[in-house]
């Protein structure tokens, strides 16, 4: 495998022991939060140069483009290393929908029930 | 340690070999992407029942209430776990700076160059 990542920003990151990183993408415009995914150097690579982000399967082990097959492509507006060089947060255009269940983003469909933060509110 | 997240929340999650999930806080009403940090079931708990963010030090090894040592509370208004169950989108209110360097967010202050962008705008 050919890794062509600029060198400056490869020795910023901090890999798991798989190699990855959890990159978080974010609907440029609206700011929802749509997925989690992971990168590899290969894949980071990609998403700063072809203007679509590009993911690492860790369940089949190969590189994705988000959309190929699904044909819901993200389309790159910005990416940005987190204080630590752990996480990436990847802002793009998310035609369609994010999650492969068809919703909208991966975490419309399962909210957690929240108690105490009514306390808090009034803590405030 | 006494884990009491509820059961059929626990039955749902798929940690990783340190049974931990990925977390990522966002600012509930601009919806800014503040940070991403790890919860064990104790941490999630945590989070779900007092109102205030919790995670899990993978350095130091125990739990952390996010604002107890900087005053940078998060008090938490909704919690989603994603379509694979392996992530959780915190929303939160974010009392001042989320990053420890003292930026409104992890995500400030290290922009990667992209490319590409512009063609994908483009064939769109």
């Amino acid at each position: 495998m050919s890794v062509s990542l600029d060198p400056s920003i490869a020795e910023r990151l901090k890999r798991n022991a798989d190699g990855l990183i959890p990159a978080v993408a974010q609907q440029y415009d609206t700011g929802e939060v749509l997925m989690l995914a992971w990168m590899d150097d290969e894949a980071l690579h990609r998403t700063l140069t072809t203007g679509r982000a590009t993911y690492y399967s860790r369940s089949r082990g190969e590189h994705w483009v988000k959309g190929d097959t699904s044909g819901h492509v993200q389309y790159v507006k910005a990416v940005a290393l987190d204080c630590d060089g752990d996480t990436v947060l990847v802002r793009v255009d998310q035609i369609g929908a994010a999650c492969h269940t068809g919703d909208r983003t991966c975490f419309d469909a399962d909210r957690l029930p929240v108690s105490g933060a009514q306390e808090a509110a009034q803590a405030e």
